[in-house]
């Protein structure tokens, strides 16, 4: 409560108010992501926390820095065991790249200042900083002094050259990358490893890609394990890059959980915690590599026509995105066919979804538009995953945020079918068909939106779409489409 | 996934598709409640719990017995650290009363009985049983032997006798009840404490306390700490009956955390692990206390008129919800006004928020209406409550539950505005009120419900709540009434 009256006294905080924490965590993931530095998140308590807990295990795995300050009961208070008390300490460790409890008010600055500086790691993590009310409410407290944010490392040269002789002595070599080796400046390296003989393959799930016209494409290695083992076919050295070596989102009966094929060598030139831009461009002069290709020109495609598929609607999306767009991604089954007619759109970033936990797509949006207010939006959500946190649709249209939601709807959790025949759980009944189904009663996402206040529109084929988010891109403020396909 | 498709060969497990997993935790909380049994939910990894962990706060407080499967990756693929993974066993650590892993195929039946009976305690609980894929798609499976569920202890004759002559000694004697004890059968018993001279008290947050014509009513332990003193004046002696003795909800500046008055000896017949109606009936017969009076006769309250206030909503819910009505209470600052005018309505059961996390309401009558489809439940939520876990409206139209909900639609964190207050956190600004208003844009609740396919209406004046909530009332099937008071 001191810390929300506060608010008015230091005018330099913009503060959003999120009707649920998992909006207030994953927005503060797509902010960092697109800032570069953490937002910070008020959470009331254990519940606080669990409830924005499954967007801070993504941002977690996106080594997004995040500050979140946890209310808890006065000191004295805590032994009595009242309702609202549980163990936080416990709670947010699994998540947690860094805690620490307020003991008094003399040393929350210091240690607000300490959580800046902690959330940067490197890696990126969650810091968790837990204020009990007394340390908010008591006087004594000292402004604390800015803690300045670690950068990431830089490999060592000799490591470098070390792997880029063992690159020159391999058959098939090939690199796997992630982090700031898929900005543009780190893909224009990338081109040239490519040029040099090398195999460059970035993660499937990368934190931010730079892409479209201009932009040098890294080929990702594919979600199923079999397909990301088949494109590896051959490789006999993998090096990671600002990553680790590959494995399978799941395992499955009979299929194997590490992606590096068998024999290859493992090399790596470091993980999150390094400057993987800067290790690429190393790597390239190590090689002698030659300046890349100059990449193919800007072409537009033909607007699409016919049924609306997912396809359909990524060349829509080619179309009339603007340059700088950035892109929430939890289109989850939807989102694979957006990814190649989408290759040579003007030039964006694109936020994968590196955790898992769905629910992602809107708050990350929502984090990226207030660190970005100049660029436009763009949420692709699956409609199961867009129900996880349908909250942060109220919070688009409060901040007035350059959002374009678009939620495929297909009414099915259709990856869980995909994972259903996968794992050999023989084929669904009608009770277990019904379990992963999200129709009857088939959600109205227009009246959704406009119930939170964003106006909305349903599009039922691929000219609807393409006329539809044409209008949208030209407009400033939140907008969604209910793509049903 | 193999759990899922066993349902098609298993039709005596009723299943209910939740779309966000606080929905299914906080079902399950109700249906425990109503039906004295655990409800199982199905959980996806850590981050599946994480959602629906606040509403596992909420159960755990109302010493609810559920029984969560968390799916895990398979034992051999944890340590790959592949995107989903954490650490499951420390995340559940804080709400759980029971936790264990599934090791291998033919385990999983016996440690699955062993969840069930583990979580009736005495007190009940959460129990987690963590279930790695491939104990799911492996052969060797075993059915487990039906493990008995403990029942609630009953306290030892003696303690009784000597807590009866604490009493008969005592200047001003008081019990505070909860659980059992606030059955139809426990307060026909505290009736009787009363009769014998003992000021009788329910907990400000009781799990189920039966209401209504003909039944007796404990005061009420009012929630803020100075107010809860103040209605313990002069008591030298409080015994709990199926609690413990009494704490703030909040710490507050200057004022006291525990509300048992100075200088009064407490003594305990037991806490949430005994039968309390038991308990009460003992000590009833211990204090050879009379019959309690006839309760006064059933009067019906006028049909309210003017401006719709909480109070206004109260008397019409008494004039209207048929006997045996179920109230899941999630109305936050509303609530306190709706308990006096339904008093004396048709006997009822009240459930209340036990654990302080909001969200809890509309998830709680899901778990209620499926435990008593006969009977009419109605939640009662704040709107800030309720956007929490907005998604049960989907869950309430696919089941055709019969449940009215009611949005108490102040457009504000109404509770919030008085904690600020309490805790001297200041005057707020224009930015900190900012923080706490849910308008601009205000809520469309009908067009919410609507989105889930729940008919809704909206009412501004108390001759159109009662009207609408009679109607409602005499109608099956999942409505909504957005109340702007």
């Amino acid at each position: 409560m001191h810390l929300v009256t506060a608010l008015d006294r230091e005018p330099r905080i913009r503060s959003a108010l999120c009707l649920f924490e998992g909006v207030a965590t994953g927005a503060a993931d797509g902010y960092a992501r697109i800032a570069k530095r953490p937002a910070m998140t008020l959470l009331h308590l254990g519940p606080g926390y669990l409830n924005g807990g499954a967007n801070l295990h993504d941002a977690r795995r996106a080594f997004s820095p995040t500050i979140n300050i946890i209310g808890d009961h006065a000191t004295y208070h805590r032994h009595l065991d009242a309702p609202l008390t549980s163990d936080i300490e416990t709670l947010v460790k699994p998540l947690s790249a860094w805690t620490d409890v307020v003991q008094t008010p003399a040393e929350a600055g210091a240690k607000a200042a300490a959580a800046y500086a902690a959330s940067f790691g490197p890696p990126g993590g969650n810091a968790f900083l837990i204020l009990p009310a007394d340390s908010a409410w008591s006087e004594g407290g000292e402004i604390g002094r800015p803690a300045p944010a670690p950068a990431l490392a830089t490999p060592e040269a000799a490591l470098v050259d070390e792997i880029a002789k063992a690159i020159k002595a391999a058959k098939k070599p090939a690199v796997l990358l992630n982090g700031d080796a898929l900005s543009a400046s780190g893909l224009s390296h990338a081109a040239r490893l490519e040029a040099a003989g090398v195999f460059v393959l970035s993660d499937t799930f990368s934190v931010l890609q730079r892409r479209g016209t201009g932009l040098y494409a890294p080929t990702r290695l594919p979600y199923f394990g079999e397909q990301a083992l088949e494109t590896l076919t051959g490789v006999d050295l993998l090096v990671t890059i600002g990553t680790k070596h590959p494995v399978a989102f799941f395992a499955y009966p009979g299929k194997p959980s590490e992606l590096t094929p068998e024999g290859a060598a493992r090399l790596s030139l470091g993980g999150a915690e390094i400057n993987s831009a800067v290790a690429v461009e190393m790597l390239a002069e190590a090689l002698g590599a030659p300046r890349a290709p100059a990449p193919a020109a800007a072409t537009t495609p033909d607007a699409p026509t016919g049924a609306l598929t997912p396809e359909a609607a990524g060349f829509a999306l080619a179309r009339c995105m603007p340059e700088g767009a950035i892109i929430a991604d939890d289109s989850v089954t939807a989102g694979l066919s957006i990814l190649f007619p989408t290759m040579n759109a003007a030039p964006h970033d694109w936020l994968f979804h590196t955790g898992g936990a769905i629910g992602q797509g809107m708050p990350m949006a929502v984090g990226a538009a207030v660190a970005a207010p100049d660029r436009k939006t763009i949420a692709l959500c699956g409609d199961g995953a867009a129900m996880y946190t349908v909250q942060a649709l109220w919070t688009m249209a409060r901040e007035k945020l350059d959002i374009t939601v678009v939620i495929f709807a297909n009414r099915i959790y259709r990856i869980l079918m995909i994972e259903l025949a996968r794992t050999g759980a023989g084929n669904p009944g009608p009770t277990a068909q019904s379990m992963l189904s999200l129709g009857d009663p088939a959600l109205d996402w227009v009246k959704m939106a406009q119930a939170m206040g964003v106006d909305a529109a349903r599009c039922e084929t691929a000219e609807d779409f393409d006329r539809t988010l044409a209008r949208m891109m030209a407009q400033k403020g939140p907008t969604l489409i209910e793509a049903v396909v």
